[in-house]
């Protein structure tokens, strides 16, 4: 079948055991186990895409789009479907295709990495929001289908205010058009905002118009430590309320510190109970101002200390060390577990207790961070999953902690999505009805239901 | 029939012609006449509505959810659809159910009045940024439905950032809750953003949760005069790439202000071919630093005045004068009718110039104005709609409207819709499959296809 494959579309193929193997995983740790793909294509042109698509359709084979393959999710792996999988890897469409200094917007290919868009971007003076901390590998394309945002997303929004188009390549091999290149648009339904987020199981982006904006003059970051994650709580709540908006508002624990500063020292402090780690952009003078009622906020709220950065040299040292703690905790154990979850931002310390109290139950670290500006927490568990032990009560505490989230009103993906992992939880995340019409939604963009199956609905 | 309505349904029913008439009417011209409606319910109840919606599917009826009934594209009349309409009224459900100052988020019912909303939230130092000019009119229902957003979309983009989480009656009387009340939200499909902008053909929004943020601590308002459009326009795109970020960035052409001026004096000048209304907003401080920087960009534009305006009250005159053109230029003519198209931000003075040849070659005077920085024109057209040929003319002059805007490349609306009146110009401004799948969205929201026939797609 191959051969045919490769009769038809001048594109590389990757069919032998050692080339696929990579493709066969995602950062999620395999708890049940991977499959291997039928062969790993990567097109070069829109034309070959749909060609593979409609090689698919024809011989009953499903395909999985694959960015970085950064998902924490399982939503790059090959699940249990009885078709052969083709990944499609977009690693030859990967240009900035024109940027747009007039209207302010960039055109790119999916595999497009957003810390190469930024710098490209950076030329002219524009920004583009989106900051996933694994900016320097993930692809516009991946954090398209995971509406990842970063960051950032506090003061920006998610990525779906910076996608103006898509073109897709849809479940029977045509290109479609969602929408258009303007900054606002109201004909008939917002197709676009539909596709972001869907995981890759309604066809696939091969062309993103993107919105950019200005870029803000200057940042600056404040460190505030505090003695209890309960107080860097209710400061969250009281910054939230300040009329100071902050583009980044994150918190990292003891252990996320402690960790960080032994792997990657960056003169963080550790002997707090947890940080926030704040940004400020805009004008200089502006930033001097919030940095002014933001320190009275943060004297309020019992901040132990608190650190100011000006310079960008420090600015981007400490943006390093957070982005690392994902890294940092790897070498805690042999596999660390990042997870997603959302609450209510008032409901932060609440969350963080009862993710410390599960990790002493079970016996494994948790370093604990996320957006908390934005209630999304991200939990990184290092353990050894071949210890069966472990992997067993590793299993009995993402149960509990999914579980945990939907009874205190949050749930199950801020921004890492659903794919196969957390699926059994959707029932409970969703209301029966909508989860419905994420069928009937998936099944007009993919009626041969070729695109990823398993995943995200 | 309308006795077993009352019968079954407690709510308040109008059946006489006298009541029911000017629901018959929205702020669209009627170019085709009116039908009215079978009768108009005024619900009380979420239950309330979803009896209706029952009654509907029972008796082979239709329904039209109505906001304020400020729609300019015939969104909320009745079409030619051979069924009985009810058109369901909100003016009972509008009230604010809940402004979460610790999670800064408001929930509320469909008729809340978005001037209401404001000042309501404004008690909390809180800011909810959507505000079309019909502000102190027009509901977050009917905002939704059109994704209605105003000038300071500009900055803070359209309103579907702002909806978190809604709670509709489905085509089967059913209740669905499409999200959840949380800022992020990557849990199965993004079905919030698809029904925004649906214009009430997938069902009707009874509750809405938004985002609110912090309430910015100043504003300041700029306005510049150009001696010609070309100018004006050239300055948006200076300004866009300036790395400023006004609030606003809107666009007023001489007949706009000599009109204002004529009806509502406010001091503008009249003897300008165009001028920019530039809104700053943040800190004091950042508003001096962004303005300094911004009378550089103007003077270098060939501003020929620049005003500034710090205090609040001439600030607020402004706005109002602003928020008046189209009242005032319905003092021009027996009838006025107000447009909306979007073009490339670069391609304004394009537009602009196509706008007036049309106007010059019809006879038909044009005041245009519109959101320069995101391409958004809306040209108000003065006639007389009895005047037979002034009627056939324009007629002539929205078709010559909408088929240019396409041919440059824009769209037939940015946030008014696109209801009966543009329906016939959908084909050329969509994707022929996307449009395809929109209806199959429709459908699996409304299998019975009851609500609000004729519309938007």
């Amino acid at each position: 079948m191959i051969s045919e494959l490769k009769k038809n579309i001048s594109c590389e193929f990757l069919e032998n055991k050692e080339d696929i193997y990579p493709y066969a995983y995602d950062t999620s740790v395999a708890l049940n186990g991977v499959s291997l793909p039928y062969c790993v294509a990567l097109p070069e042109t829109i034309e070959d895409v749909q060609k593979i698509v409609k090689f698919a359709i024809k011989n009953n084979m499903v395909i999985i789009p694959r960015g970085a393959g950064t998902c924490h999710s399982a939503g790059c792996r090959v699940s249990n479907d009885k078709r052969k999988a083709i990944i499609i890897h977009f690693s030859k469409m990967n240009n900035i295709i024109e940027i747009d200094e007039k209207n302010l917007t960039a055109k790119v290919q999916p595999n497009v990495v957003l810390g190469d868009l930024q710098r490209e971007i950076d030329k002219f003076n524009l920004f583009f929001p989106p900051d996933p901390s694994n900016l320097e590998v993930s692809t516009i394309g991946g954090a398209i289908a995971l509406s990842s945002s970063g960051p950032r997303t506090f003061k920006y929004g998610q990525i779906k205010n910076y996608v103006l188009n898509l073109k897709i390549v849809n479940g029977e091999g045509e290109i479609v058009e969602l929408a258009k290149d303007l900054r606002k648009n109201v004909t008939g339904f917002n197709l676009c905002d539909i596709f972001i987020g869907t995981e890759g199981t309604c066809g696939i982006v091969v062309e993103a118009t993107l919105k950019l904006i200005p870029k803000p003059a200057k940042t600056k970051l404040i460190l505030a430590y505090f003695k209890s994650i309960e107080e860097a709580g209710v400061c969250v709540t009281k910054i939230l309320t300040s009329n100071v908006q902050p583009s980044t508002l994150d918190i990292l624990d003891d252990k996320t510190l402690i960790t960080i500063e032994k792997f990657n020292p960056t003169g963080l402090y550790t002997r707090y109970e947890a940080a926030l780690l704040i940004e400020l952009d805009g004008e200089n003078e502006s930033i001097q101002a919030e940095s002014k009622k933001l320190q009275a906020v943060l004297e309020s709220a019992n901040a132990e200390k608190i650190v100011n950065t000006d310079d960008e040299a420090t600015n981007e040292n400490i943006w390093r060390a957070r982005r690392s703690s994902f890294a940092c905790c790897a070498k805690l154990a042999p596999n660390v577990v990042t997870e997603d979850i959302v609450v209510s931002t008032s409901k932060i310390p609440e969350m963080i207790k009862f993710i410390r109290a599960l990790s002493q139950k079970y016996g494994i670290m948790a370093c604990i961070m996320g957006h908390a500006g934005d209630g999304n927490i991200h939990p990184n568990f290092a353990l050894d999953l071949e210890n069966i032990t472990q992997l067993t009560n590793f299993k009995k505490l993402k149960d509990e902690l999914f579980k945990g989230a939907l009874k205190m009103g949050g749930t199950l993906s801020g921004e890492h999505g659903i794919g196969m992992e957390k699926r059994k939880y959707l029932q409970d995340a969703i209301n029966p009805k909508a989860h419905s019409y994420m069928l009937q939604i998936k099944q007009i963009f993919d009626p041969h239901n070729i695109f990823n199956p398993d995943k995200a609905i």
